[in-house]
């Protein structure tokens, strides 16, 4: 009985990293869309969105399934909590780059305009955020998590930067006005995606820790 | 033993509802602020976040530990999952306001400016939201949740309208880009909490009627 809930502990494991890898495809594929002016890069970030969601429910089913299957430790108990919430977070994640290739289709109805902002530079760190984030729950390392929140301060410091210059380059050149909204909510789409990033690390302090704290550190050195 | 999990469950509704004025209050005093240019409102809304924040770890732990008590039941388990995702909302719907308040902090430092966009009304719409799903919620009404999913195309169409009068405006009259802006951002932030009373209907619906599905519509009559 322990070994079918330890397999199910694993299944569900592997179930969030294939969901983690969804979301970071589909913020991948929204960037590709927004530097090719690409309409059909912009349809697999739609078409991608119907799969984070199946992945999403059969995550959230399996860690019912095993919540029901016995009655698990406390550091199982918090592992599947944690499991739940970073889930909907990855799903959200999902939401936002469909965000972005709905601004995008907006962009490529606008002539091409030079945008002094790093949209792509910016996309990367935050997937980076994300990748990071989900390494730090899976290796329980809460020292990771913490250099996670420590990145979403560096987005939103690119993000206040992209709204000076974009609203300084609305002023100067009015016709722009829309083109550069586009990329500013881009922009804020980006930095919310930093945000379900900084929720996962969160969490992962906050569980893992917790566990930590319940279980003298043997199971999770941070 | 039963009777403690099922006071807890009770408690765990209680402060989940709590949880929810916390949240509607925040939307509330955001909107209080934007109305009356008013940085104190601004102040309470920042301080109100740690008071959210709280909620959200009592719930969780509290969750935690109802699970551990006892072997649940199934409706019981999809009950306790149910919260733990809709706290996680509720705490974001906090973080959107905070967000609102930034945006006005900003706006009193320019001048008033007439806008086009009806801020008070989609507030007021979004915050039912919030309130009709966490009601669905506690009664087990999914059919109130998909009336919930109705409003939020509603508020997506109040926010698409103004985004386009808005940047009209930009274009108009450049000098009011910032406050314009700012407007916009707003508008944007409440249709994020939207979404978040979206995804708490879309919740409800999942695990109400698949409890009700497990429970042959004893529980949860929908």
């Amino acid at each position: 009985m322990r070994t079918r809930f330890q397999h199910g502990l694993d299944e569900l494991k592997e179930k969030l990293l294939r969901m983690g890898g969804l979301a970071e495809q589909a913020i991948e594929r929204a960037v590709e869309a927004y530097r090719k002016r690409d309409a059909k890069a912009c349809q697999a970030v739609f078409d991608g969105e119907r799969d984070i969601n199946a992945a999403e429910r059969e995550i959230d089913e399996l860690a019912l399934d095993l919540l029901a299957m016995q009655q698990p430790m406390a550091v199982d108990l918090r592992f599947i909590l944690a499991v739940v919430k970073i889930n909907a977070d990855l799903e959200r994640v999902g939401d936002q780059a469909v965000n972005i290739a709905q601004r995008v289709l907006d962009m490529i109805s606008s002539p091409e305009t030079e945008v002094p902002v790093d949209i792509p530079r910016m996309a990367e760190t935050v997937a980076t955020m994300v990748q990071r984030a989900l390494e730090s729950f899976i290796d329980g390392k809460a020292e990771l998590a913490e250099a996670v929140l420590q990145m979403d301060n560096i987005v939103d410091r690119i993000k206040d930067e992209a709204f000076v210059v974009l609203v300084d380059q609305m002023n100067k050149y009015p016709e722009t006005t829309r083109y550069s909204l586009d990329v500013l909510l881009i922009a804020r789409n980006l930095e919310r995606i930093a945000d379900h990033a900084t929720n996962i690390a969160e969490d992962v302090i906050f569980w893992v820790r917790g566990a930590d704290v319940r279980h003298g550190g043997a199971h999770y050195p941070s």
